[in-house]
C-alpha cells in the first residue's frame, strides 16, 4: 500500500528556466534509464520476490525512485514552463508544448513514450540484482551528463542529490547480491558445458581503425581460457559439445601485430592480413 | 566488415517439431534478452568504444551473437514448420503462420516486434560492461527455462551450447570490467555527496505478506550505512545535501520484529504497527 | 514523497490458480486501462496541476491506484504461478513463463509492453478531468468483464473491491469537474465559430445492415442543430467559416425510410437509394 | 463503403510557410489526439456498435474526421514544403525531410509513428461516448494551442474551422450519451459495493509546495462521502468489503491547516506535520 | 472529403463463428499488411503527390482500402462474437474479449497495436509505387493463407473478393509505374558510381545446409556483373570508389562445388572449404 | 556463421563534424529504411528461404548490409562527436548526447528506437523479392537526400558508395525475381476472381486542387480494364463475386473534364460536378 506526502524528497529551486535543458531532463523522467524505469523495475521485481529480506529492499528502493520521479518532474516542469507562452521555447519540444500544455509527460528528451520494454525483470533474484546494479550505473552516468550540460545552480544541486542516491542503490544491490553467497558465474541450476565454456572465440580479426590488432587480455587469456581463432573457419573438436579446434590459434595470434613474411601471411589471413602491411594476402598462393 | 559462412556454429537437429515450443524459442530470437539484442548491444557498444582492446572484445562477442541468432532461427524454424499447413499448429502463433508463412520473424513469443528499446548502450565503457554482464545472466536463465520446457533431445543440445556461451561471455565481460582497475562504485567523474551516499532509506515499512517485517542486511547495516527510517516522515539534516535525520531510526528499527508496548507502538507507527499484533496504533493518543 | 507499507490495500485470496485467467488479469496490471495507467495519468496530471485543491485530489487518487496495481499484481502472480513448472500452463503466456520466470510483468494479456501512449495528459485541468472520468468508466467495465470470466470466489471479491473504487473515483472526478463552474462545452479560451458549431454533418448515408437508415436524435436535431446532408456533395454557405448549405437536407431526410418515386430517387441518391427498394437509382436519367 | 471527393472540406490557404509550425501541426495529423485517432476511434466504435442510431452518428463523425485529416495534412504539407530543398528547414523534422521527402507522414511533432495505442475502444457504448467526449475536449485544446503559436492568417482560419467542429462533436456525443437515459455513475451491470463506494481515501497528506494542505471539496465531502484518512495506516472496518475505519479522520482533518500543539502533532503526523510549523513531529515522544 | 455509405462493399455472411479464425483475420484489419495499412499508405502518398493523375489513382485505391477495412472488420466481428460470453472463446484473444468487449480493435492477431511504422511513404512517386506493388503482393499472399485456414464458406467468399482486389491494385500500380517511362534502375537524380554498381559481393561463402555451395545466377553473373569474392578479404581496386579486386574470384568460384586438393583448398578457404569434404583447410600449411 | 574483419568496407573521412547532419544520418543507421532494416530483412528472409540459390543471394546481400551499418555508424559517430562536450551540439539529439554519451544508437533522426515493424518478411520468396526491390529504391532515395543536405566531401563520398550499392542490390533482386519465371501478377496459388480483377473502382471523384478531374491512364483504361464509377453508389452485377455495374461509367467518364449541361450534371454528380463550373449540381431537381 502506498502513501504520498505532499513534499518533495529534495527541495528544488530553479533560478533560470531553460526549456532545452528541461527537455533533456526528461531522459530521467520518462526515459529508458530514468526514475520511472527504476521505480517500476525494482517494485515489480519486489512484487515477484520470494526472499522476504531482499523483497523488502526492492520495495524500499522502488518506492524511493517514485519520490525521485516526482523531483525530476518538478524540476523539468520549472524548466519547461516558458513553453506555455513562448513559441520559441515551444520549439524545444512541441509534443510537451502543444499536446501537454507545457507540463511534463512520460516521454524522453526525443518525445518517445515511456515503455516497459525498458525494464529488465526475470524473476530470478540474483539475475535481477545484476540488472539493477547495471541500471544504477547507467542512471548515475546520465545524471552526470545532465550536470555537465546544466548551468543553473539550483538544478545542479538537485541532480547531485539524485545522482548520489544512484550510487547508494548500487552499493545496496551489490551487497544484496553478494550476501546471497552464490558463485559469481553460476546462474540458475543447469551447469554450462565444460570445455566449451572456456573457449574464447576470436570472431573479429584484422587490425582496426586505430591500428590495433587482435587484443588479448584477462578476458581471453590466462586462467582456463582457450583462444579459438576465427571459429567460422575452424573445424569442430566435438560436434556434440560445439567446441572447436584451437591448434592454429597460437600461430595466428603470434602473427597479429608483427610483420609476417608472405608465407606466414598465408597462414594468417584472418588475423593479421591488414597488420602485415601487405594488406591482403593473395588468396591464390603464387608458386 | 562482415563475412558469412553458410554453416551454423552449432549443428541443429530436431526430431519432433513442436510449434508451441518453437514459439517459446522466439524469446531468444526476437525477444528482449535474445540473440539479436545481444548482437546489437555489444556491436554498437563496440562501434562507439575508444578502448581498442575492449572494442575488439565487444566486436568478437557481438559477432558471435549474430551466429547464435542464426542457430536459434534455424531451430525455431524447424519447430514452427507445421504452421505452414496445419491450422491447429498455426494457432500457436498466428502472426508467424498468417503473416510470416511459417517462417521466423523478429518478434518474441507473444508476437511483439523486436525493438531497440531493449538495448542498453551508454557509451561509458565500464557502465556498458555492467549492462552486458547482466544481459548475459538474463540470457542464461532464459535458456535454462527453455531447456526445462523442452522435450526434444536435439533441441536441448543446441540450447545447452547457447546457454554455455552466455556464461563464457559473462566471464569475459567481468574480466574486462575488472581489468579496467576502477573502483567498483565509481562511475564517471563526479563524486557522490558524502554522507548522503551512505544513507539507506527505509521507504517500505510494516510487516509483509510472509510475516516478515523490515529486513536488515549488509545492504543497509554495517559498514558506513546509516539507516533512515521512513524519510517521508523525517526532517532534513541538511537541506542542501538532502540528508535526513536518523535519530529515531534505532528505536524504530528495534521495534520491528519485537513486541512493543502500546506506548512504544506510539512511537513506531510506521515501522512496526503491523508487527506488534495490535495492527494499527491508534492515531489519536488516548489520554 | 512516497511511502510504502508492506500490506495490501485489499487482502487477496486465490483458491484455485488459473493461469489463463491470470493472464487476462494482466489487462488491469500492464494494460491500456489498467492500474499503472491510472496511477500515472492522475499522478502526472497532479504534478502539472496549478489548482492546489484538485492537485491534492489527483495525488490522492493517483496514489491509491499504485496500491491497486499492487493488488492486481499479487492476484495475477498467484494465478500465474503454475507457469513456473508446468509446460502446459506456460503456454498461456510464454513471455511471462520464459522471460519472466512466472512472475508478473508490465505487459497486457497479449504480452504488449505497457506504454505511456495509453495516457491522456493535457495540462488543461477540466480536460484532464474529462479524460479521467472516461478512464474510470473504462476500468470499471474491464473489471466487470474479468469478474464475469472468473470462477474463483476470492479473486472475484478482490475484483469487486477494485471495481467499486473506480466508481468512487469517477464520482470524485465528476464532482471536481462540475465544481469548477465552467460551461460544459467551453474548453480553453477561444470560442468556436457560431453557426458552424451547430451544423451536424450527415457524412454516412444509406441504410445500414440492420435496415436502419439515417438516424435522428438529440445529437442532430432539436435545439440549435442544423442538419447538413452529405457535405461532400454540398456547396459552401460561407467559405471563410466553412459552413455549408442545408437547403436540401429536409428533402433528403424525408426520403430516407420511405418509398420514393423514381424522380424523387433522382434527388436523393445519397440518402435513400438503398432504402427505396430500387436499391440504386440509375445514374443515367432515363428520358 | 467509402467515397472520396477531390475537394477539401475547408479550403486551406498558407501565405508564409513555417516548417517548424508545420511540424507542430503534425500533432493533429499523426498525434495522440489528432484527426486519425479521432477518425479511427469513432469509426471502429461504430463498426462494433449494436445501437443503430448511435452507430450512424459514430460513422458520421468518424467519416468527418477523415476529411479533417485531409485538411490538416494539406496544411502541414504547405508548411513543410521548404524542407524539400532547405537544409535549415529540414532540421525542423529530419524524419519528414530525409525519409519523407518533405511530405507529411503519420507521425507526431516529435516523429513518433501513430499507434492504435492512442485509441479508447471498449465496445460498451456509453463508456465509448465518455471516451469520445474527453477526446474532443483534448482535440479542442490542442487546436487552441496551435492557433496561439500560429502567425499565418490562412492557417489560423483553417484551425478555427477544425477547432469548432470538435465542439460540435463534443455536443453530439454528450447528447447521445444523455439520451441513453442511464444513471451517470452506472457502468455495466454489476453494482459497486455499497459503503466502500462512498469512501474517499486521503492517500496524499501534508502541505504541498504551495502551502496548501489537504483539500476538501465536493469530491470528498458532503453527500454520502466518508473521508478515510491515510488508509495505509488505518485498520479495516470490513476486510471482506475493503472498507476502512474513519474514526480518526475528523481529528486529522481538523489538524490540517491549523497550528497544533506538540501533543496534537503527535496525533496527526501524517496529515499535518508540515502544516504545524514544527515541520516533522518527532517520532520518539519526549517524556 | 470523404463520404460513407452504410453498406458494405461486399456482403459478408458467416455461418459458423470461429473465434480463433476471427483472431487470425485481424492480421488484415490491424496488421502490418492489412487494410488500414494499405488505406493509409496510399492515401497519405496521394496527399503528398504532385502528379495529378497518379494522385487520383492513389486516392481511388486508398479509399477502396477503407471500404475493405470495413469488410474485414465486419467479418472478424462475426467470428469474434462468442468472446462476449464464452470464457473459452475469450482465451483466443483476451485483449479483444476483456478490453474490447468482443469487438474488433486495431491490433493484429497477436494483439499488437497498429502502428504507422508499417507504412512506406517516401514522397518519391516511383519509389512509392514500388512499395505499393510489394504491399499488394504481401496482402494477396496473406489472404490466400487465411483462405487456406478457413472452413466457413461465406468467409471464404469474402476473402476471395478481397484477395482479388489486391491483384487489381497490383496491376494498377504496375501500370502507373511503367507509364512514368523511367528506367527501372534509375531512382532519383544522382547516378550510382559506374563499376561499383556492377560488382556483386559474395559475402556468404561455403556450402549451406542443403549441400549447395555459392550460387550463380542472373543476379550475379552475365551482363555487366563483376563477381567479387568475399570482399572482407579483398583489397580495394579504387579506395575512392569503393570498388574491389576481383582477380581471385574465378578461382574461388571454380573451387566451389568441386573437390580440391589440399593445395587448392589453401587458396579457397572462404569459398569451398566445406564443399571439399576436408571441411576446414588447415590454416597453417604443413610443409 | 558470421565473421567480422576490423576494417570498414569503405574508408570514411569526415573533415568537419556536423552534429545536425550526424543526426540526419541516423535515418540510415536505425531508421525505417536504414541499413539494419535491410540487413535484417534480407538475412531473416534468407534464413527462411527454401530456394538454395536465392537463399545464398539473400545472405550475401544481408551480410553486406551489416557492413554498411558499420560504415554509417562510423560516419555518424564522427559527426556526432561534438555532442560529448558541447551543450549546443547536444541539443541536436539529446537522446544521443545524454543517454548515449555522444555515441550512435539504434534510433532514427527523431530518436525513435529501431523496430522490427519496419521489416517485410512473408516467407513467400517472390513476394519478399518485391519487398526488397522496393526497400532498395527507398534506401537509394534516402541516401540521395542525405547527399543533397551534406556539405562534407568525405561524407558525400561514403554516401555515394552506399547509395550505389543499393542500386546494385536492386538489380540483383530484380534479376532473382524475374529468373523465377513466374507471371508478374501471379502471387501464391489461388487465382483471383475473373471479371472482378479487371474492375477499376473510381472511388475518388470530382476535380482536385490542381483543377484536374478524374484521371485515366493505363492503370484504369485499355487492356481488360472495366471502369466502375463510384462503386459506393452502384449496384452489384454479381453479389457473389462482388462485381459491380459499369453501365453509367462511360457517361460519367465523358462528363469529367468537359462542360456539361445542367441535365447532364444531374446524372454525373459524383464524377463531374466540380468540373462543370456549376460546382455542385443541385440535389433537388428544379422542375
Amino acid at each position: 500500500m502506498y502513501h504520498h506526502v505532499k513534499e518533495l524528497m529534495y527541495k528544488v529551486r530553479v533560478d533560470t528556466p531553460d526549456p532545452k535543458f528541461g527537455n533533456m531532463l526528461l531522459e530521467q523522467f520518462g526515459g529508458a534509464n530514468g526514475e520511472l524505469a527504476a521505480a517500476m523495475q525494482y517494485s515489480i521485481q519486489g512484487l515477484n520476490c520470494d526472499d522476504p529480506a531482499r523483497k523488502d529492499m526492492l520495495m524500499d528502493i522502488g518506492t524511493e525512485e517514485l519520490s525521485h520521479l516526482e523531483i525530476v518532474g518538478a524540476l523539468a516542469r520549472m524548466h519547461l514552463k516558458p513553453m506555455k507562452t513562448s513559441r520559441k521555447a515551444a520549439e524545444a519540444d512541441p509534443l510537451i508544448a502543444i499536446a501537454g500544455g507545457g507540463g511534463v509527460g512520460l516521454s524522453n528528451s526525443m518525445g518517445d513514450a515511456w515503455t516497459a520494454d525498458y525494464l529488465k525483470i526475470t524473476g530470478e533474484l540474483d539475475v535481477d540484482l545484476r540488472s539493477n546494479i547495471a541500471a544504477e550505473a547507467r542512471a548515475k552516468i546520465v545524471y552526470e551528463r545532465l550536470i555537465n550540460f546544466c548551468e543553473d545552480p539550483g538544478t545542479k544541486d538537485a541532480l547531485q542529490f539524485l545522482m548520489t542516491r544512484e550510487i547508494t542503490h548500487m552499493m545496496a544491490f551489490t551487497a544484496a547480491l553478494e550476501s546471497m553467497g552464490k558463485d559469481r558465474f553460476t546462474i540458475g541450476k543447469i551447469a554450462p558445458t565444460a570445455g566449451l565454456v572456456d573457449q574464447y572465440f576470436n570472431d573479429s580479426t584484422g587490425a582496426g581503425d586505430r591500428g590495433v590488432s587482435d587484443a588479448r587480455g584477462p578476458w581471453n587469456e590466462g586462467g582456463n581460457w582457450e583462444y579459438v581463432q576465427a571459429p567460422a573457419f575452424q573445424e569442430f573438436k566435438s560436434e556434440k559439445q560445439g567446441t572447436r579446434t584451437t591448434d592454429s590459434l597460437t600461430t595466428l595470434a603470434d602473427a597479429v601485430g608483427e610483420g609476417n613474411s608472405v608465407e606466414q601471411a598465408e597462414t594468417t589471413r584472418l588475423g593479421s592480413a591488414r597488420a602485415t602491411g601487405t594488406k591482403h594476402a593473395k588468396i591464390k598462393k603464387e608458386n
